[in-house]
C-alpha cells in the first residue's frame, strides 16, 4: 500500500470531489462524449449565474468541452463552495483530466458575499474578450433564478429612459444593490446594457421563479432575448424538485442542527414538488409531518399521501419543525414566530429568503441574534422579566437551507437537471432561428433523452417497444412517448 | 335496543350501501346540494356506460337529482355490482331518500354478461322516450372507454357506407359483437345512428383509453360532436388512476386468492398513474416490488422511488405476482406464462384484458383452464409426462382484477372522479355554443373545485392567500393557481 | 384447451383451496416430507380448537400425515370457513393429494354459531374412539385461546366439588354456556373430565391470552399437564401478529367497508405486535394513524416510528376508524361511541370482543342495530328529535374483524406459526418425561427452523457463519445464534 | 435587534452545543432534577469511556450534578468532537449554566488520536485525587466497548502473573498498545491494577461487544465486580441501535460523499437492531435495499419488511453501498473488494472496524489509499496495464462511519441509553449489595421510566390503566406492564 497524505490545496481538494462528481453525473459525462468532437459551443461566449457547486462545476466544465468560452457567478451569497470554485479557476490540468482546459474558467464567487458583493461579482460574468484581446459581451446566458438576465433587462430599460432611480427609490436592500451597480455602469457608459442585451442570442433558466419573471417580460413585450425554460423539463422539476430535496433537506437539517427528526412534529408550507420531496424526507426520517397548503389539489394530494393538511395557525404552537416550501412570500410571520416553542427549528427549502419574514424577525423589539456556527443562528426572544426567553433557531438565515447548511443537490439528481440545461444551450446557440422571441420548454424527445441518458448508471433495464405496440399507442418505438400535458 | 333484521332484496341491500356511499362521495352531495334547485340537466337525456357500481349509482342519481332523464349500461362484462344495478333501478322510494326519483333509472347490466349480451345492452341506453311516449335518443353520451361512442361513430359510419362489414372481416371477438348488432340496427332502420349522431350535444369519457380514440376522430375528422376529456382533469387521473389503484388492487388479489403479499416478488409492468399506485399498494404490504418501463421519464421515477427496474425477462422465473397497467397490449406473453413458477399470480389493472394474452394462454397445447371460483382461474400446464405440470392463477380472466375480484376503486375517489363527470355534463349541455367540435379538458378553476368540495369530510384545513401574496404569484386569491403545464 | 366448469361442492371448493394453500405453507409441508415416514405422533389422539380455516386444515392434515387421530372445533363463532371445515371432514381423497387419509378427520364447527352451540361443538372433540371403537379422550390438546383446556380444568375442578355453579351465578353470557356444559356432563358422568385430564399428556397454546391463563394456573398449582406456550416463539408472536395483522387488518376493512382508507384519520389502540401490524398496514394505504398506548416504551416506539400518540379521549371526536389491538378490555367505551362522527369504523383485531364495550352499545337507549350485511352492522343512534342520529359501523360486533369480514392471516405466515404448534405437538408427545408440569416455549434452534423452513419459498439466501466467524461470536456454526434475551 | 459575532473559542462553541443539547435529553434532565438535590453520587469516583461527544458531554454533566467525581476518555480514536472535549474541561462557568461545576471535568481525548495515544489517555481516567489531593483510584467505571474494563482485568491478571507479555506475541496492533501501557504500569507499580480493581464498586456497559466481554469474563470466573448490562435495556438496544443509526447512517454516507442514495443498490449486512434501522434509514432515500443474514428468523424479518435477502458473493458485483453492521468480523473481505464497481462505497456501522477487512484491503498488491477528506479514502486498484484502476471509497476507515464522518446519534436518542446509564450508576453504586458479582439489566420499571421521561418533549399523550384494566392483564396500574421476556 502506498499512502497519499492529503494534504491538498483547495483547489486540488475541489478537483477531486469533481472527479467523484463526474461518476454521479452521467448525463453531463455523456453529453461530452457525444458532442466534444463537433464542438457545437464553439464560439459561444456564455455568462453563467447558478450556485457555484461541486455540480455546477461539472456542467461548466461540460460547457467548455463543447467549445464554450465562460464566466461564472454564483445566485445566491451563502452556496457557493470554495473547493468548487478554486477548482474551476484553476481547470483540469492534468493530462488524466476528462477536459482540456488548461486556464480553466473565470468565476466570480465565494461563499459568504455581501450583497454588494454579491451584484458586484454578478456584473463581473459580462466581461469577456474576443480573439484579439478586445473587451466583448456574452452571447448567452444561463441563469438560476434570473438575477442577471434582471441586470441585462433593467440596464437596458434604464439606459433607454437616460437614467436609474435612486437607491432611496426601494426598501429592498437587495434592489438598492442593483440599482448602485446600474447607475455605476450608466456612469461609465450609457449604453452599456443595450449593447450586451443585443449581443446576446437567448437565456435557458433554471427555477420555478426566474421563468416566471421570463413569462412576464414575455407577455408585456419586454423579453430582449428568446429563452428556454429548463426548470419545466419533466427531467428537472419532476427529479431535482423533488428527489432532491428529499435528499437535501434532511442533509441541511442533520448538518446544522444534529437534532433528532424522528418523534418530532415537522410542518411543511407547501406541497408542490419541493414540499413532496421534503415531506418525504422527514417522513423517512420518522417524523409526524403536516402540511399547509393553498391549492385544494396539492392539498388533496398531501392528504392522500397520508399527511394531516392545516392551517399554520392550527399547528403553530405545538410544532418542532417548520420548513417553507411555496416559492411565495410571507409565508412564516412573526405572528408565527411569537407562537412557536422554544427551540423551534426554522428553515426554508422553497427559493427566496422572503418566504420567511427574516426582516419582521429582527425587528421583534429585545429580540437578539446569536450565532452557534455559521449558517445557524439562534433568535433569542426578551422574557417578560428582561432576561432571556425562548429561542428559535433560524437555519440559512431564511435563505436555501440545503445549499448553506449542507451541499445542496446532489450530483446524479443534477446531472438531469444540468443536462438539460447543456441541451437547451445547444439548442438556442445552434438553432437560434427556430426561436424566436419567446419563452419555450425543451421538446419531448429531448427531455426522454436526458432521463435515458441516466439509467444505466443505477442498473435500470429499458423495456422496448415493438412495433405492434407502438402502433397501438400510436408512438415512435424510439418515443416520445406521452402527450404534451402528460403529468408523471 | 332494536334489532333489524337483514333479510334484504338485492335491491334494498343495495340502496343501503348507496346510502353508505353517499356519505363518502362528498364532491357529489355537493353538486346535489348546489344545483339541486337549478335542474341544470332539465332536458338532458343521458346515456351511460360505465363500471356498474354502488359509486356509479350515486352519479347516475346526481345526474338525476339535477333534472336528467338517464339510462345505463355496464362498461366491462364482470364489473356490476348486481346489487347497485338493483337499487338503481328501484331508485331511492322512502321520503328519507336523497333523491326524488320514485321511478328509478333504468339500467341495462349484470355481472358475468357474455360478450354478445354486453353489445346487446349498451345499444339500449341509446332508446329514451319523449314526453309523449315516443322513441328518441339521447342527447348527451357519458361514457368510460368509449363503447357507446363507437356505436354511434360506427354506426353512422356504416350508414353512410350503405353496409356493416361481415362479422369475418375480424378477428377479434368484441368487435364481431359490434359488427352483429350494427348490422341488425342497418337491417332495422339505415339512418338510426345517424340520427342519433346528430342528436347527441356531447360526450364526456372517462379513461385515457377512449380519450385517445376520440383525439384520433378529431384528428381525422370524424368526430361528430364535442368531447370532454374528464381523464385528464387532474382530481381525475392523479387520483382515481394513482390512490383509487393503490386501495383496489391489493384488495383484488386479496379477495381473489388469499396469498400473503409480504416476501412475495410482485412485478408491476408500467409506472404511469396506475403503476405508481400499484407499486405502492403492494410495497405497503411488504411485497418487494420490480417495476419494467417502456418510458425513460417514468423508469428513472420508478428507480428514484426505490423500485428495482428490469425488463419483464429478467425476472419472469422468479417472481410471485405480476401485475399490467400499461394501456397497451401484449406485455405478459405465451413466452413469459412458460417461464413462470407454478401459483404464480398473473393480473390486469390496466383497462383491457389485451394486455395479458389470454388467447394465447388458451392456445397452448393440453394447458386446462380450472376455475377456483368465480374470477379465479388456475391455468394447468401439461407436464412433460403428460400429467398435471405447473399451474398459474390468473384473475379476471385478464380484465380488471379490481373490478372482477374486488369492488373497484372506493366512493371516495370516484367522487372526484365523478364530480368531474357532472361539471362536464352540466358545461357541453348548459355551454354548447363555447364548444365547437373538438376534445377539451375541464378549466383548471372547475378541476380545483372538484378536489375543495372533497377537503372537509377528511378534515383538510386549506390555507387562504392574501391579496398580496396573491399579487406576487401573479394569481387570483381563489385560484385557479397554477399553470396549465403544471404537473402536480 | 379444456374447460373445467367450477360447479363445485362446498367440499370440493375447499380441497381445491387447501391445495393451493399448501404451496404457501412451506414449513407444515417440510414437516409432512420430514417426518412422514416416522410417524412420530402415531397414537396421538389430539383435541383441536383452532379458527377453522384453509390453513388450519393444512394443519390438520399435516398432523394426521404425520399420525395422529384429530379431533377438531373452532376457537371463534365467526372465523369457521365452512368449506374448509367440508373439506377436511372429507379429506384428501385423491391419488393425487398429499395425505392419504381417506376418511377425513372429524370437524365440529360453522360459520355463526351461536355461543350455546360453540360450546356443544368444544365439547365433542373429547370424544375419540380406540381400535376397538370404544369411547376414549384425547392424550393432546392443541388449544387457541384456552376454551378448551378450560372445560377440561373447570370440568375437574368441579367433579372434585361436586357441584357446578349455576348459570345465574355469573353475568357473562358465554361462561353461562360452559356452566350449562359441564353441569350436563356433571349429570352423565362425574368423573368425565377428571379421568379426561388424567390421559392428556400436554397442551399447546396458540395466543397470549390462552397463555396468560396457562402461566396463572401453573401458579396458582391448578395445571393438570405441561404446555408449550406457541405464542411467545419469535416466529409466532413477531410474524403472525405483526405481518399477519399488517395483512389481514386492511383485508378486513375493506371486504366489509369497501371505504376509502387514504386520507382517512385512523386510531390504532394499542401499539404491541398486532398494533404495529396494524398500524403499518393502515400507513400503507394512506391513512393518517394515531396511536394510543399505555406502555411508555411502546408509545416511545410508535412516536419514534412517526405516528402521533395521543388518548383516545383527544381524538374520538374527529377520526374515522378505531381499531382496537391491546388485550385488554373496555377499551372503547360507550362515553366514546357517544362522541364519534357519523359513520366512523369501529373494529376490533386483539383477541376478543370485550376490546370493544359491545353490551353497553346495545345498552344505550333508543339505538338502533341494523344488519348491512353479515359482519357488517350500523348502529343507529336515536335523533334529539326522535328520529334516525348518526350511524356507527361497527365490523364483526366487535369480535376479530380479520377473521369476521376477511379470511385471516394468509397461509405463509400461519405455515410459521403452525409449524411451531407441529414441533410442539412432536416435543411433548414424544418427549415427554423432559416436560413436568410447567409451562415452556420451544428451544431456540427449533424457532430458528421454523424461519429456516420458510425462506426458499420467497427466494432468501442465507449466509453461512465460516467458523472462524461463528467462534468469535461465541455460536455454534448451525446455531442458535441469538441468546435468549434477544428481542429481535 | 442586537447581533452576536459568532467568534468563539472551541469551548464556548462546545457551550453552546451542550446547552441546545440538553434540550433534546429531557431523560437526564430529568435526572438533574429529580436526584440533584439527593447527590446519589456523592462519593462517586467513576473512570468513564465513552464516544466524547456533545451527548456525552451532558451525561458526563449529569453524573457530576449528582455529586460525582468523574474521568473521561474517549472508546474510539476519530469519534471525539473536540468542542464537546473542550467545553466539558472548561465546566458550565456562568450563572446560567444548568450545573455548577467550576472546575470543569477532565477529559482525555481529541479527534485523530493514534493507538498509542489512545490507550494512553485511557490509562488516566483511573487518576482522581482525594480529598487531600493524594492518589486514589476510581471507585465505578462507565464504559462502551468494555477498553477501560479491560485495562483493569488485564493489568490484574498480568500483576497476578508477575508479567506482562511481550508486544510480539500478538499480531493485533491495538493488544500491542494495550501490552505496552501495562508492561509500563507494572515497571512501575507491580499491584497498580490490582488496588484498582480492588476499589471499584461495579461496572455500568454501553453496547453489545461490551456485554458480551462481560458475560465471558463472568462465566470464567474472572468478573472483578458487579456490571450491569445498560445495552440490553429496552429503551437503550431498541432506541439506541434502531432509531438512531436510522438517523446517523444517511447522516455520515452524506457527509463523507454527498452522494445521491435514490436509484442506488444498498447492502445491508446484518438485520439485527442496528441493520434494521440502517436498512430504514436508506429505503427511507429511495434506496433499493438488500440484506445479508445469517439467522433465519433476522432473514425472514427482512424479507416480509420488503427486503431483498441474499448472500453478499450475488449482488457484490452490482451494488452502490456497503454497510455492515454485524457485530460480527470478517463480513466484506478482500474477494469482495476486488468484485466491486468503481467507486462503489463501503462503510460500517456495527462497531468495530474488523467487520470491513482493512488490513487485507491495505495487502492488496499496488493498491493506493488517497484521502479525499478526513475519514474519507478512495482505494485505488492497480489497473491491469499499471496505471490507476478501479477506486473503492471507504468511510472512516472501516471504523464506525455515523461518529467518524458525521456526529454519531442524535441528543434524543442517546438521552434514552444514558438515562439507563445513569440510573445503571446510581443502582450500583447506593445498592452495592443487591448486587453480588454477576452481570445485571436495570428491572423493567426502571427501563418504563426512562422511556417515560422522553414522552411529553415529543407531545406524547400516554393513557392510563384504570383499575379493572390493570387486574384484567394482571399489572400493576403504573407498570410494569410486560414479561421479561416480551420483545417489543
Amino acid at each position: 500500500m502506498d499512502y497519499k497524505v492529503a494534504d491538498l490545496t483547495l483547489a486540488d481538494f475541489g478537483r477531486k470531489e469533481i472527479e467523484l462528481a463526474e461518476h454521479e453525473m452521467p448525463g453531463l459525462m455523456a453529453m461530452r462524449a457525444r458532442y466534444g468532437a463537433d464542438q457545437p459551443l464553439q464560439g459561444a461566449r456564455i455568462a453563467g449565474s447558478l450556485h457555484m457547486t461541486i455540480q455546477t462545476a461539472v456542467l461548466i466544465e461540460t460547457l467548455t468541452a463543447l467549445g464554450a468560452d465562460v464566466r461564472w457567478a454564483t445566485c445566491n451569497i451563502f452556496s457557493t463552495q470554495d473547493h468548487a470554485a478554486a477548482a474551476v479557476v484553476v481547470g483540469p490540468k492534468s493530462a488524466g483530466g476528462t477536459v482540456d482546459n488548461p486556464q480553466g474558467t473565470p468565476v466570480f464567487a465565494w461563499k459568504g458575499e455581501t450583497l454588494a458583493e454579491y451584484w458586484d461579482e454578478a456584473e463581473k460574468v459580462f466581461q469577456f474578450k474576443d480573439a484579439d484581446g478586445n473587451a466583448i459581451g456574452p452571447n448567452m446566458i444561463l441563469d438560476d433564478g434570473g438575477d442577471i438576465t434582471l441586470l441585462v433587462h433593467k440596464g437596458t430599460e434604464f439606459e433607454k429612459a437616460g437614467a436609474v432611480p435612486g437607491q432611496d427609490s426601494t426598501d429592498n436592500e437587495e434592489y438598492k444593490e442593483v440599482l448602485r451597480v446600474l447607475a455605476r455602469s450608466l456612469d461609465n457608459d450609457p449604453t452599456y446594457w443595450t449593447n450586451i442585451g443585443a449581443g446576446i442570442k437567448g437565456v435557458t433558466e433554471e427555477t420555478t421563479t426566474g421563468v416566471l419573471r421570463l413569462y412576464d417580460r414575455f407577455k408585456e413585450g419586454s423579453l430582449l432575448f428568446p429563452a428556454i425554460n429548463v426548470n419545466d423539463s419533466v427531467t428537472k422539476s419532476k427529479f431535482d424538485n423533488k428527489y432532491g430535496c428529499r435528499h437535501s433537506l434532511i442533509d441541511g437539517i442533520n448538518r446544522g442542527t444534529d437534532v433528532m427528526i424522528a418523534g418530532k412534529t415537522a410542518v411543511i408550507c407547501g406541497y408542490g414538488d419541493v414540499g413532496k420531496g421534503s415531506a418525504e424526507s422527514l417522513r423517512g426520517q420518522g417524523a409526524r409531518v403536516i402540511v399547509t397548503e393553498i391549492d385544494p389539489i396539492c392539498a388533496l394530494q398531501a392528504a392522500m399521501d397520508g399527511y394531516e393538511v392545516k392551517r399554520l395557525e392550527s399547528v403553530v404552537e405545538f410544532a418542532d419543525i417548520f420548513i417553507t416550501t411555496t416559492g411565495n412570500f410571507d409565508i412564516i410571520r412573526v405572528e408565527h414566530f411569537e407562537k412557536m416553542k422554544h427551540q423551534a427549528i426554522v428553515g426554508n427549502i422553497g427559493h427566496f429568503d422572503n418566504e420567511i419574514d427574516m426582516a419582521g424577525l429582527a425587528k421583534i423589539p429585545g429580540i437578539v441574534k446569536d450565532e452557534i456556527k455559521p449558517q445557524v443562528h439562534q433568535w433569542i426572544f426578551p422574557a417578560s422579566d428582561g432576561g432571556q426567553g425562548k429561542k428559535i433557531i433560524v437555519l440559512s438565515e431564511g435563505r436555501l437551507l440545503n445549499l448553506g447548511n449542507a451541499t445542496g443537490h446532489p450530483s446524479f439528481v443534477m446531472s438531469n437537471s444540468f443536462t438539460n440545461q447543456v441541451l437547451a444551450q445547444i439548442e438556442i446557440f445552434t438553432k437560434l432561428d427556430e426561436y424566436p422571441i419567446g419563452v419555450y420548454v425543451l421538446p419531448k424527445h429531448l427531455d426522454e433523452e436526458v432521463a435515458r441518458l441516466h439509467l444505466d448508471a443505477i442498473g435500470v433495464e429499458l423495456t422496448e417497444l415493438n412495433q405492434a405496440q407502438a402502433d397501438y399507442l400510436g408512438v415512435p418505438v424510439e418515443g416520445p412517448y406521452k402527450s404534451e400535458h402528460y403529468r408523471y
